[in-house]
């Protein structure tokens, strides 16, 4: 997690600590509601703040007067309840803006000088806010990127612990899409999915009940956005497939998605058509979307290539990634007035994951598969390296699909605790964050978290 | 297609023949522009005419003193270039508004009467008009609910000519999420899609180009709509499945649907996630939907049960579907001044298909997936019984994966032509209708048509 080359910091016009994770460098964006203003709209946070941009654009207009975008037009685009609006922007105007942003909070921020101090009316206290999933992604994808995962589910699935992966595997990314309406925001708690299922793995008798095999996925989500030169919805027209060196240009950032999979639905649905109800109920994104840009003092080489993929996927050495750390924790629902305890489940990394943003955005449009703003593209379960402890970024893989419970932590005292799925009540949070211990810089994601509750009871 | 019970046909103002495929009782939904005025709108179809929406509820508010939807409400709905607003009202008042629309293009219709003739104003010769995609889906689900279909394609795939479909088949109607991004009006010509594919069928070789395998799949479309008691997008809360018995009743009507596949992309790309890129370029619907109300006099009893499902979708005998009739046509691109031919490819019916709509629905929602006005949720290929000559409602069923070719129709004289697979320049039509001779009440769903152009070019 260390990175030799100095980062110098900016100034900024709001004080907090060196390593607070939503420094100036940060910025990321989010769409927030308050109890006296209920109307959804769009923020970037810095600190412990958020800066309400559709307040600043409708009352202080005259400090777009730098600004790439107008007050007018910042007015309509952030009084949105979503970001896609402004994700439909070109690029040149999200890294104009970006800068204008970093400019409008830094230590000569005309927000505090001069005669008015407007600073403190456009910011709003993070703990005041409700924050909303920033994005209404058209489609949601999901790839699963991951060698390690996909190696050790398969491993599972075939109980063959040297199976190695199909030849197609690393031909290209595979992907399915998934289910857009489902996409909720941290926090939000679901009752446990009721389907399918064969009573034992493996064996022919079914049922239908509340999933015995509800796990999490710890992801990120790349989130596209950047249009051309004019301002579109559209990122590529049906027919014409993103060229790689193109197509990391079209990713606007990341957010952190649990995506929940019921795994006993799951895997007696999937032949051949693939995921459906087992993963449909809910997927978790974090409220924050961190744009790339940020993340640029923690840009890494991606994983080595074990196998020259076609030209239109071949990055020829250059696939790059993102340093940032990934880890998912799970809390069991309270049941006397002790502390809740978390235990950490997963500690990954975004590095591990072998297929590059580029090579995703790439390999989704391959075909003439037309991409918009907001469309959502997720890496799939981010495990690492099997040597690596706790680098499974699922419950189906820490526990060998069953075989080997989870020690919980505890308070001291209290009985002791395992898992191997998720139980009702539990809560499982994934944070993420990048960090360079010389300079102190932070970059966090925030967090994305959920509690499963107990099944619904219906009629038929 | 027959049916013996009478049918009482209605009167309209406007006049037609009695068996013209858009009459009355069809009053299809539709959006579309005019060089006049190139702002998508809402409009039904009457005969060869559209009546727009927009234009009537804007310049004559004073018809729609009994409508269920006040001038004002109409002319915000109507003057969006999709239906998404109108299918989220209530079921109630779409059928409300129905029966308003049939009074109004009645034989008393007060367009007529009085001392203003207003119909001629508000109507539209369907060939000046531009049709467009009429709805905008949020999300895109394929099912694969024909039990002809799927055995046929298993037994090609595993080239064993008398394997039976999984058990697993049977309990449940399984689907993919599709894309929605990529759903098109009928006449969008698309360019035969490039990806990575095996070289031969079987073999391990693989190689990256322009599909050697492009197929059509002749589908229907069920589209959502019609929230409960007040307008929403939102048809059922996330977390709380549609029970069977409600589930029809979340189907405002359907549309006409050509699935492109590249086979051998699919192919080689589908395990273990199932269809992608070989589906995601494009995926043709008809510019009409058909409500279901319109196909009220074609009900019938869905095929009958083989394995008595869970209670969720447990139709206990009273499962229905429409005995609509469906048909694709291929013609090949004029290579001289001779008249186009097309040749009858399929020739199936709605009626084969196993899983019925409302049973689509409740699986769809089982585990708490909340479905959205305008999702859109298509039946798969609704190939025939076997016995049936043309029932197979996609080419590679139709040459047996390649091995049969089928020997087009030609002008007398002209050289033979056989297909497997499409080449460029191909044109595939689907059309579909239902029929009662007695009456002669004809409820045309139009046609869902495009070609394939040959690959493009790209640098890499």
């Amino acid at each position: 997690m260390t990175k030799t080359n100095p980062i110098e910091r900016l100034e900024c016009a709001v004080s907090y600590a060196a390593d607070h994770p939503f420094p100036l460098e940060n910025l990321p964006w989010t769409v927030f509601s308050t109890q006296e203003n209920p109307a959804p709209r769009c923020a970037v946070r810095i600190a412990d703040q958020l800066l309400d941009l559709a307040l600043l654009s409708c009352k202080h207009p005259v400090h777009f007067k730098d600004s790439p975008i107008s007050a007018e037009k910042a007015k309509s685009l952030f009084s949105e309840p979503r970001l896609n609006a402004y994700l439909s922007q070109p690029r040149h105007v999200h890294r104009a803006f970006r800068a204008f942003l970093q400019n409008l909070l830094g230590p000569s921020s005309p927000l505090v000088t001069g005669s008015k101090h407007t600073l403190d009316a456009v910011l709003v206290p993070v703990e005041q806010a409700k924050l909303h999933l920033p994005i209404r992604a058209g489609d949601y994808t999901d790839f699963c990127a991951s060698e390690y995962h996909c190696t050790a589910t398969g491993r599972l699935m075939f109980q063959d612990p040297t199976r190695p992966l199909e030849d197609q595997w690393y031909q290209l990314p595979i992907a399915y899409h998934g289910r857009s309406s489902s996409l909720v925001v941290s926090g939000t708690n679901f009752h446990r999915p009721q389907g399918i299922f064969r009573t034992r793995p493996g064996q022919p008798a079914v049922e239908f009940g509340p999933t015995r095999r509800m796990d999490f996925e710890l992801e990120v989500a790349y989130i596209l956005g950047g249009a051309g030169s004019d301002s579109s919805e559209d990122l590529n027209p049906l027919g014409t497939p993103v060229q790689l060196e193109k197509a990391e240009d079209l990713v606007f950032g990341l957010m952190l998605m649990n995506d929940w999979s019921a795994r006993d639905i799951q895997s007696y649905e999937m032949n051949p058509l693939g995921p459906f109800a087992g993963k449909n109920f809910a997927t978790t994104l974090s409220p924050y979307l961190v744009e790339l840009d940020a993340l640029q003092p923690f840009r890494i080489a991606s994983p080595e290539v074990k196998h020259t993929p076609f030209p239109y996927l071949d990055q020829r050495g250059t696939g790059t990634t993102w340093d940032v750390r990934l880890q998912a924790h799970l809390a069991p629902q309270l049941r006397t007035d002790t502390e809740k305890v978390w235990t950490k489940i997963s500690d990954s990394s975004l590095k591990h994951v072998y297929w590059t943003a580029a090579q995703m955005v790439a390999h989704h449009s391959v075909t003439g598969c037309n991409l918009r703003a907001a469309d959502t593209l997720a890496t799939g379960t981010v495990s690492g390296p099997f040597e690596q402890p706790k680098s499974e970024a699922s419950l189906i893989e820490a526990c060998k699909a069953g075989s080997q419970p989870i020690q919980l932590d505890v308070t001291k005292g209290a009985e002791a605790q395992t898992r191997c799925f998720l139980e009702d009540g539990d809560e499982v949070k994934i944070t993420g964050f990048a960090y360079h211990p010389e300079s102190k810089l932070h970059i966090g994601l925030g967090e994305c978290s959920g509690q499963v509750l107990p099944a619904l009871v219906f009629d038929n």
